[in-house]
């Protein structure tokens, strides 16, 4: 057993305009020794590793995709390496692997075949924005993606109010190109005096913070680009 | 307006033995610019501070505290700071701040008074133990801690089973000292299947992490160590 890799969980910079010093020493450091890397896509993490790694390192490094699409039956194959005696490398598109996205099925099955996982420091935009929206973080609920059909997502939003003013925080977060149309679903949704956070670009240098009451949320076009964001309603 | 602070949430390692390279440069270079900060108690942040400043830059330094006693009417005043243009640093215990501690009332008073909100990256217990469990992280719920009591404590924990079951990982904390206690009542209250994870001193030396069924909790007597702890039940 004392033969096998183990898993790593590599966060990465929450877009491309990110600060490159986002991830801590002990982050890259554990990075650097890394040959064998699982990804969403062979195309995006290149930029990332390429900041981190040598021509030399860039060249060994093997990538393996775990996304969506991916069968179950396929994901202890990607274990392989692991269960070889390599360090193995989970990076997601953005933040923190396996919060939202398929990395957490890898780790799973990590822990059914007795391969060690390591989560590692980095950002996770969740939690940032939780951080700086100032509501109660002693109780909150991330939902990921709230329904697409204005029906459904309004009636989504009434009740996420319910669980709010029963003091637990209501995270979500929206496609960028649908910020505008959750701006005003949240604004035809909410009480007026409910309040809202808004987080955009997250430790990028166009960061965007704003927190006020659903009444309001149409005093500000500069929340309805087409950037990312997490949502809140506030507990 | 152009002169006001900015208040900055500073997150600080999670533990005496964490790895003093949990923190990102860009959070490090924040921290070695400001000189007025908020804490919890004026003793713990000490053997933070000084691993980061020098000792002229510790004598220049003027700590102010946000504790459970605070009164609402005291917070505005923590803010002067940042009203009389110098940057303000909050930092917490462990992890980051305004997650599950006070200083979540202080970013609401900044956006209160529009003094700009900055969150920093580092380690977040939360979101490591749910990388790391391999539970769903596209929906999850943390709730701080449990009720003392056993039969209360007992009916949270099976109304947690119920949330997990609907696909949201559900998330707790205990104070190390009630660990074991934790651990019979979870074996005690989940179905034998149920799946369970336990994060212990994450990003520290004695770091450790179990997935198992909840029937096969007693086999691990390193768990009920009195350790930190995160307790997730499977999404």
């Amino acid at each position: 057993m004392t033969s096998l890799g183990r898993l790593f969980l590599i966060p990465t910079p929450l877009g491309d305009d990110a600060e490159p010093e986002v991830l801590p020493a002990a982050t890259l450091g554990i990075l650097a020794r890394i040959s064998h890397f699982v990804v969403e896509n062979k195309k995006s993490p290149w930029r990332f590793l390429a900041r981190h790694f040598s021509q030399d390192r860039l060249n060994a490094i093997s990538l393996s995709v775990l996304d969506e699409h991916s069968r179950a039956e396929d994901i202890p194959g990607l274990l392989q390496p692991a269960l070889n005696g390599f360090d193995l490398g989970v990076i997601s598109e953005a933040g923190c692997p396996g919060i939202a996205d398929p990395g957490a099925d890898l780790a799973r099955a990590a822990h059914l075949a007795g391969v060690g996982v390591t989560p590692l420091v980095g950002p996770s935009s969740i939690v940032l924005a939780l951080m700086a929206s100032g509501f109660s973080g002693q109780s909150f609920h991330f939902h990921g993606y709230l329904p697409r059909e204005r029906p459904e997502r309004q009636k989504a939003i009434r009740r996420l109010e319910r669980a709010a003013r029963e003091g637990a925080s209501q995270i979500f977060i929206e496609t960028p190109y649908r910020n505008a149309q959750m701006l005003d679903d949240l604004g035809a949704s909410l009480s007026a005096d409910t309040e809202v956070f808004i987080a955009m670009n997250l430790t990028q240098s166009r960061q965007l913070v704003r927190r006020c009451r659903a009444e309001d949320l149409g005093r500000y076009p500069e929340l309805r680009q087409k950037e990312p964001a997490v949502f809140i309603i506030g507990g």
